[in-house]
């Protein structure tokens, strides 16, 4: 079922709180593809009842993004989550979230702040602002909805450890449940983003995955040394792949690290032209 | 029933919860005096459940401020409550609401901050991250105790006013409840601050309420300019007073007003000795 106001979500979610059920939520920007239906997959088998949120967030897009671009396929979207057995796919306005007018001004709207130390590396070096309208955005959600349970991808996992971390701080009542990557055959990690790309630019972003692979590879042959493993990066990149960070922090405060361990996360994110993609490996996962 | 941790008051809620019960919360710092007491009834003759909170809320206050010397009477305040009907009276440790370390850091908490055009002036002028402070642990106290109602004295009206934006904003599932100003007969506004306060003092503080019942009785009069409605203020002060602000804005948006109206309030701020008190006036409530 389509749902566009903040009431009509409510009220169907009071009715199933008052049944006695469980809910998941699953927020989302929409473009849907298969990384968002294992979300939603996990969400279904878990709960009884499972909310999608379809909502392209102006506040957590910084200057010069593509907000305007950000690609939307709401009907099959909606098809998606039908057939995955989605109970609600909420997809309100900028509007109906934030008013009229006052939209990406903290002069005039309540923000949610992640602490600096989490938000100032990695995406929040460059998308300065992008994680507090993600806290916010999804703060707003969960107040909305209240789910049991929120599900997110370790695509995006700095988000994902931001968010955890707001959950903490802020006693929110909602338990977050973090979900592998999910690739492409090749080891391309799925990304609405991906869509920007050209065939021949899609060759191109595999460095990404390769790069990750090879120092998991590496790190399970006993080499540790940050600077050892980061070096082994370069042999991949040509001039076509404009590296913004290729980093090694621990997995749950985002501490810089020497020397990898199984706690820590290789994070990389590099622009093919005008695209800029993320990736990241945790180097317990050992394949 | 007195309770310290959190996952204690979150048990008993989804007791009270499970059998359809209405929750009330009153947050407070503790050192109750009449106008908590009013807000308190307010609660348990409207809510199923009433829980008060107390707590010092140490990231409210700024450096300089009175964090140490600030009044702490629990005993006293449990009985308040159990005298008044409250059903559990909640009261953490720094620890348990804000973990080991990182106190006053946003550097590792996550904050909830008001807009900055409803939070920069006023007390937020010297009070610098006052209001962060008071919206994180208020969206904590929500999400911890899950109130269905919130009460909120007109005393600290700024404060009102920011949590109603923060309500709002953040679609929080809490109705805000606000409660009026509860005056001694000499006009006083009660405080927990009034504690600090010698017996001349005292009477140096009945300024505060003087010179806004004189604005009101002048609004009534017909006056509605407020450089004209200001003039009348200075008469009464002396040179024990230190008069840190004395402003007319809009009861919803705080928006300055140069002709005051029906939904105007009169704020002042002003310090006797070290002692800095406060007090506020809606022109509409003409007496």
């Amino acid at each position: 079922m389509l749902i566009h106001t903040i009431a009509e979500v409510r009220e169907k979610v009071r009715e199933w709180k008052r049944d006695g059920l469980t809910v998941g939520l699953v927020p989302t920007m929409g473009a849907l593809h298969d990384g968002h239906k294992s979300l939603i997959e996990k969400s279904v088998a878990k709960c009884d009842k499972t909310v999608v949120s379809v909502f392209v967030n102006p506040i957590q897009f910084c200057p010069g993004e593509d907000l305007d671009k950000y690609p939307r396929t709401l009907d099959a979207d909606e098809k998606l989550c039908t057939d995955a057995g989605v109970d609600i796919v909420f997809s309100p306005s900028a509007k109906e979230m934030y008013g009229e007018g006052h939209i990406m001004s903290n002069d005039f709207l309540t923000y949610v702040i992640p602490p600096y130390f989490y938000a100032d590396k990695l995406c929040g070096k460059s998308r300065v602002g992008h994680f507090d309208g993600v806290c916010t955005v999804v703060n707003k959600l969960f107040n909305i909805v209240q789910p049991d349970f929120a599900f997110f991808g370790e695509k995006d996992r700095q988000q994902l450890i931001i968010l955890k971390k707001m959950v903490k701080d802020l006693n929110i009542p909602v338990e977050i449940i973090s979900c592998p990557i999910v690739r492409e055959e090749s080891g391309l990690a799925l990304s609405s983003r991906n869509k920007y790309l050209s065939e021949d630019d899609k060759s191109e972003a595999l460095v990404l995955s390769k790069i990750l692979f090879n120092i998991q590879a590496c790190y399970k042959n006993g080499i540790t040394d940050v600077r050892a493993l980061s070096e082994t990066a370069y042999s991949y990149l040509n001039e076509r792949h404009s590296l913004e960070y290729l980093e090694f922090r621990d997995a749950d405060d985002l501490e810089e690290k020497t020397n990898a361990d199984d706690n820590t996360v290789v994070f990389i994110a590099l622009k093919i032209g005008n695209v800029r993609l993320i990736d990241n490996i945790t180097l317990r996962n050992l394949c």
